[in-house]
């Protein structure tokens, strides 16, 4: 879809978030908020974004949009396509912000990131409130995708309307079909910090160990299949009725009484404070951010070369993204950004990650020659027989990097390309790459020449390309 | 420490998960299970686990261990070092089992798996019982490092001395100072399944939306920071006690009174597993194991990288595991699994991963002259100036490889090395890689000569291996 310009209402680090994830990914954003500290802390959660959101995706996202901080709501919502409301959770501010949108903006798609209130509660009293929804993402916006979307019976093609938009910036919007306060996951976000709440008053554990005992056991499960799919494989071949029925009967165990919630009197408060601070302390908030973003990258990253959860939702992302220019001579075939998890500790680009890059450069030749994906599972592809490489200058993660990439042969079997990686800031090249590839069919596994089209596009651009074999 | 003998009484998929954890760590391993199946089943757990854990290391693990299978629990813990009880959650049946490795085997360690009960409980009516502890583990236990350790008033010292066995194979206990049932982590699980069960009994949301809601944001979140680090991040500047403080009067809404538990009545449970079916039916409950595994490895990995989390226990395991052979002629540098995640569209190890493999032969051969990480961090490396490949044979996933390393030249600031990469099992060569290196001050970005001892111990090695220049 066409980028447009969204209206940011509330600039925390949730209104923030939304703001980072919308400009780099190429639309317009307008901010109000009344904080005069609004610009610094936006500037520093899109300054996060920067570093990390562009690093999910082997192609570069789009050119980034323009960000501009206005004075009124009115200001904000005039002439934009999507507006996202992140005030803080109060229903009578809300109602305000909502009042202001309407005098100014009766048709755009509304939404609001209320983590607990339900939309009929959040329209009551508006004329236009039909296209107002619950969009309601999670902290940081800019790189986790969920975003759940509550209609609660308002306009079903605003909802739809929406729904494409969210797509359209990487997220998934789960549609939640009944409204309830705290929508799906916060109920679940509650049910455990009453539990933790108990833990740390009663002193069974500190908040260390309580995130020991989640990120080191299933906190692990739950990043990639949830809760549900687990308990499916726990039952094994008795499968989920099986597993239901064995593991319901603890729900009457002395555990599951203790389910008031504790006061947070001072000292509990305290408590937990200085906990925390034991187990974190040593690092500032930004630190802890770095530390969550690079994180967060790195294990979506592996979740999406598996094309499972949260991956999946990136690499559906990213085929969306436009390619690369293939029809130019010599072809552009990667431009990307370097990811965290590409370094050494010499602190610079890894050896093995300069040959990922020319091979992602190979495919995206072969793709553009009709010998992509679809080619190999019809059982032909080309294997690479030998790499010459020279490294000449050092890359760092965070740098774009882009691929030069000549065909200087291509005849019958015979596939050579060269490659030249430059730093795309400034062109300085980076390193350079011969490749010999050979035709193969998959079922003997030995090499034969390619279907037609395929060699007909190679010698073609073999030919443009105007060169014969080079050393 | 020295490997030893576990005996494993009990062998589901919990019992499965530890024999094979223990198995290959190199440990012999007893299992007694009356059950007539147990054979087969704990086969299928270990096969799953020999195609996972492996891939989680850059090093190979100790030679596998020895199995067998026994016919009462006596012989099972008769000579071993370590006991872990694995048998359904029925008080009974456990103090039954104890009573039986009393006689047998007085004074070993004694681990419980259970979920549940108290070691205090457990241990009641045992002359023996200051040895038993809880040792709850999660499933797979082979992959995720956390096993929960609760002595509850039994012996310190063996506690301390099962703390060390479950190190040794590569978990990481948390010590739960005060017994409760349920331990830790089971009580978040329960109130997270409670609500689960609410909410798909009250039609708010089926199996697959709460997984959806789980996996694409909060599981992400949990896996590598647990719940209290994340918290601490979303309270911004004010840190973690302006955090409670405003996200504390969220306990006191609405949804936070939803908290007695459901009935599990067979309309429930059939809601469950119809649903359960339409979300992950399709998959058998083995396709769904390897999924859940080659998810595990892939975030592992990714944690590993980053030194968080689960990643960094397995990052510690890995540094005690024995190097390779480095002292031979020529050098053994490395020795590994391809993991999953190495493989591209054509099924096998892509180029680059031929590359990284090479590159780690490379820092095998800087370690052991000297010039490894903490050279580097002295202000000196090597920097790799170009490397030539050749690519013979296609290499699989869950195959061991081994490279087979010459020095060629080691003269100043110029090293030359010659790797053959080789399939383990039968010595048949898969790629070899020439690779040239300047020694650099990291100051000056520069080459210059190495410190005398690391150009020596190169000089030396060179002069081993009989190589001038080879082309």
């Amino acid at each position: 879809m066409r980028n447009g310009t969204a209206a940011i209402i509330g600039g925390g680090v949730i209104g923030g978030g939304w703001a980072a994830r919308f400009l780099l990914n190429g639309w317009n954003v307008k901010v109000f908020d009344p904080d005069p500290e609004a610009r610094r802390k936006i500037g520093e959660v899109i300054g996060n974004a920067r570093q990390s959101l562009p690093m999910l995706y082997e192609r570069s996202l789009p050119e980034e949009g323009e960000l501009v901080f206005v004075t009124s709501v009115a200001e904000a919502v005039a002439d934009v396509d999507y507006v996202q409301e992140s005030v803080p959770e109060r229903l009578d501010l809300k109602r305000k912000v909502y009042a202001e949108v309407e005098s100014a903006a009766p048709d755009v798609p509304l939404g609001s990131s209320t983590s607990g209130f339900k939309p009929s509660d959040l329209r009551k009293g508006l004329a236009s409130g039909g296209r107002l929804f619950v969009a309601h993402p999670f902290n940081p916006v800019y790189l986790l995708p969920l975003v759940e979307l509550v209609s609660g019976g308002g306009d079903a093609n605003i909802q739809e309307s929406a729904s494409r938009v969210l797509m359209s910036i990487g997220m998934r919007p789960l549609v939640v079909r009944a409204e309830i306060d705290a929508h799906i996951a916060d109920r679940f976000l509650e049910a455990v910090w009453r539990e933790a709440l108990w833990l740390v008053n009663d002193d069974i554990a500190t908040t260390g160990e309580i995130d020991e005992a989640i990120r080191l056991g299933f906190g692990l499960r739950w990043a990639q299949m949830g809760l549900f799919e687990t308990y499916r494989i726990a039952g094994g071949e008795g499968g989920m009725a099986h597993f239901v029925e064995q593991f319901g009967p603890a729900l009457a165990w002395p555990w599951t009484k203790l389910m008031d919630v504790p006061e947070l009197t001072s000292e509990l408060v305290k408590k937990i404070a200085d906990q925390s601070d034991a187990q974190s302390g040593g690092h500032s908030i930004r630190e802890l951010e770095a530390l969550r973003d690079r994180n967060l990258v790195a294990v979506l990253r592996a979740l999406k070369r598996e094309g499972s959860a949260a991956g999946r939702v990136i690499a559906d992302h990213e085929a969306n993204l436009g390619g690369e220019d293939l029809g130019r001579v010599p072809m552009i075939t990667v431009r990307r950004m370097v990811p965290s998890d590409w370094t050494d500790y010499n602190g610079h680009m890894n050896e093995s990650r300069y040959g990922q890059v020319f091979s992602d450069a190979a495919d995206a030749v072969l793709a553009h020659v009709g010998a992509g994906p679809d080619y190999v599972l019809a059982g032909r592809s080309f294997f690479t027989v030998s790499t010459k490489t020279d490294y000449q200058l050092e890359t760092h993660a965070g740098e774009t990097v882009q691929v030069v990439t000549r065909v200087l042969l291509g005849e019958g079997k015979k596939l050579k390309l060269r490659h030249e990686m430059q730093r795309a800031s400034d062109g300085s090249m980076l390193a350079t790459c011969e490749q010999f590839l050979l035709h193969v069919s998959l079922e003997t596994r030995k090499s034969c020449d390619p279907e037609r089209p395929v060699e007909d596009a190679i010698k073609e651009i073999a030919s443009a390309h105007g060169h014969g074999w080079e050393s």
